[in-house]
Order: C-alpha cells, then structure tokens, then sequence
C-alpha cells in the first residue's frame, strides 16, 4: 500500500497549502480530485492538448462521469505530493485513468482513484468521440 | 434516473452559489462531495450528534474512506438541490451511506454516491467502534 | 467588536462545516468571502431578483471590484453563523455594502467587510447602470 | 494598471484549473486570495521558514487580520499567472504585503492586494513577536 508500483504515466508534483486542509489538520477529502484534475489538465498538455483550446476550437469538454476514490492515509498540510495519471482504457467517447497520491518524503499511497471522463460536445453536451491525436496517445497503453 | 425512488431517510435543500460552480457552467465535480457532507453532518445534528462534541468529548472522527460518485446530469448556478443520506450498513467502525443529489425543479437526478464513513480515534487515527447510540439509529435501515 | 450593532439590513444563517476549515482549526480566511457572497445573493432573491435571470434575460453580472476585509475573531468547525448585508451606498453601476459575519452561540464579530460590487454587461464585461428596480431598493438605506 | 512595475521581491507562478474558475467563466474572486498565500508560504520558505514547522517546534502561527483587495481584470481557466510578494512594513507582530496577480501572456494586473499577517501563538492565540530570523529578511524592503 506503501510504495510506488512501477513508473507512472504521467505524474505531477503538489504542494498542500493551507486551503486544502481541515480542521481534522488533514487534506479535506474532496481536494485529492482537485490534485488528481490538475494532473489530468497538466498530463494532456505533456501530450500537447490545452483544454482550453479544445474547447474553444473544437467545442470539445472533457466531463468526469464516474469516480471510484480509496483514502488509504491522510495527507498534511505543507507535504509535497505526487499525483499519478495512468490511463487505463477508453471507449469512443470516454477513457479511464487510475491516479494515485503519494506523499514525497516517504512515498505513502494516501489516496487512489479509478475516473472515468467522457469527452462531450459543449453546445449539445453528448457524449462525443475522443479525437484521434488523443485517443492515439492512450490506445497502447496496457 | 430521473425521479425520487421512496422515500430518503434524511436530506438537506442546498442552494448553488458561484463558488459552487465552474467556466464550464455547472457545479465543479468535487463539490457535490461537499453537498453530501453537509447532508451527512445534519443527518448526524438530527440524531441528536454534533461531530465537535463528538470530537471533544469522545474522541471521536468520522472519515470518508470511500467514495463511488456518479455524476449523471449537470447541477447548475442558482439550482436548488436536494441532498439525500441513506444508510445501508454498517460494520463495527464504518457505516455505508448511499447519497444522492437531485435538483428540486424538475427532481432530475444530478449525482449518486456511495461513500463509506469510518469512525476513528482523534488521538491514534485508528478505527474505532461507531458508538451504540448512533449505529442503533442506523441498525434497522435494511 | 462584539455584538450587533443595530438591525441590519439583512441576514442569512451559515453553518460551517469541515470544508470550510483549515488545520488551524478556524475557518479558512478567503471563505468568509463565500459566506458573505451567499448572502448578497438572497438578499437579492429576497428583493425579488435572481442572479441567473438578470444574467440569462438582461445580459447583467454582479462582479466584486473591491473587497475590505477584517479578521476579528476565528469562527470553528460547527459554528453557527449569521451573515450580514448592509448596503451602503451606490452610484450608476456599482454599490458598496458591509458585510459581517458574527457566531451565533455569543454574538462574537468575526469578520468585517466592505464590498464593492459592479454591475457588468455579460458580453461587453463593462459597467452597466444597475436596474432602477434594483437601485430603487438600496437608494434609501443611508 | 497592466505591467510589472519593478522586480518583486518574489514571485510563483500558478496555473488557473476548473476548481478555480466559476459560472462567470472567470477564476472565483476568493481564489485570487488562495493564489496570495500560496505565494506567501512559498516566499516563507525561500528564506528558510517552513510553516508547519514554525507551528510545531515554535508554536507560531501566521494569520490573515486584514486583507484588501481589487479586482482589476478576470483572469481565466488555463491561464498561467505570476503571484508576487512584497513587504511593505512590519511591526512586532506583523508584517504588510503588497500582493500582485498577473496573467503571464500579456502581464496583465489582474489582481493587487494588501494583506495584514500576524504572528500568534498558537495556544493562546494572542499576538507575538515575530522570529527575529524572519523580520530580519523583510526589515530593510522599504
């Protein structure tokens, strides 16, 4: 439950301030799906896609529909995390990623998650397909 | 997916404020855990247990430490929600809630979840026996 | 600093729950800003205006421009709070209100704040004279 | 009002995300205050002074008294911005703060703020001299 299994696909490091904690002195719960988007926005950049652009240029969203979170230990205020991105499928319209948070100084697994996300059309919000550039890039991936 | 399915056990009206929301029009993801946790904190105050006191006085924590979310249509700005809890278990430390999340307009269905509460010590942050006088309460749910 | 000093204009009640905590075990500062915002907004719906019809009917935001804001005493985890609106003046497009947010349980000031807020027209992002049936409401306070 | 004005005294760069964002398409007014004291405790520890370990072995912590701020151009998801810090005072028990946020691609000033920061003990609560180690760094700013 402790230790990294094998190299991610993408991971980004995340500092935990003052806003992300409670008054249990712990990251309040919601906050890791914060942490796992920011790895997911910065992962699709790595590949060369702004969410942004894709939006505007394309009328493309990308909606999480489903997400399935395990919080194993608790992370503190001002630890340094990594937050993984591991895709782990995909459909026409949707892929699945598993991302986990690890605390850095002695890499605890505090939270796992399975996300699915669904790419839709921003005006009709449908279910719309993934384009190919993107779906490419996580085809082969397990 | 669309209608109330009998009646909940307990729920919270809440109300979307912009904080709720986000550039793409509709309550951020991450939020609608945070709708449900006010839903479980009241569901608690109207079974006579305030979580500080519990915190003070027994030493006591509840924690998520799973969460299954849905999200099956958009909750928008200035929606007034209904916020379910609906107890389905409980094992010695940790009880089971289904929530869910409609909007009260036209009782769409916004967002279902299954969320797993442990009951922890404050001191030692291990599991703990959820007190008789609250798993009395949910006992005879199913 | 400590007790309510005459009738305002209007208030909400607020409670605070974990996510609006930090692990000082306060609430985190920017969230009085939240508080006090859910405020102005049923102060408005009180007065027969709705945020998402001015925006969706006549093209209007209410934006914040500028924002004062004293921390007095920490409100904690539980606490229930009562919001305060007291507009304060206006000119074409933009009025000043001040806001406060005091615990309940002891009339205990905890936060003070003076609000400057902007009509906006939604497309041009510039201001725009507030609607005479709005102005018409706080022209008489002070 | 839409360049730097002079090298600051230190800077963060912080990337807009959805969680950041709201219905208005444009970062959440209160967020601007979260990006302040991520530069903050950054700025903190690029002297040398990690906040949790000023609460821990010192027993001091750092709080927001006042804060004033003005929303001069929204900045907007996907947008990277430069936050910066800059003493501007300090008594025994606080420090001032002139804080900028600015939109990297075209510098401009979205938002300026002043923030009061008090050094307090964090049993009694009550104000104390600031580390002699850290007034050091900021006495001679201005």
């Amino acid at each position: 439950m402790s230790n990294y299994e094998g190299k991610p696909r993408f991971s980004l490091p995340v500092r935990v301030y003052y806003e992300d904690t409670d008054a249990a002195s712990v990251v309040y719960y919601t906050n890791y799906l914060k942490f796992m988007e920011r790895a997911r926005t910065e992962w699709l950049r790595s590949l060369g896609f702004e969410l942004d652009a894709l939006k505007l240029y394309e009328g493309l969203l990308f909606v999480v529909r489903q997400a399935e979170i395990a919080y194993l230990r608790p992370a503190l205020f001002n630890d340094l995390l990594t937050v993984t991105v591991d895709p782990c499928g995909h459909g026409g319209a949707s892929m699945d990623l598993v991302q986990k948070v690890y605390r850095q100084a002695d890499a605890t697994l505090c939270c796992r998650g399975r996300i699915k996300v669904t790419c839709m059309d921003k005006k009709t919000l449908r279910p719309k397909r993934i384009p190919e550039r993107i779906s490419a890039e996580i085809v082969d991936v397990r």
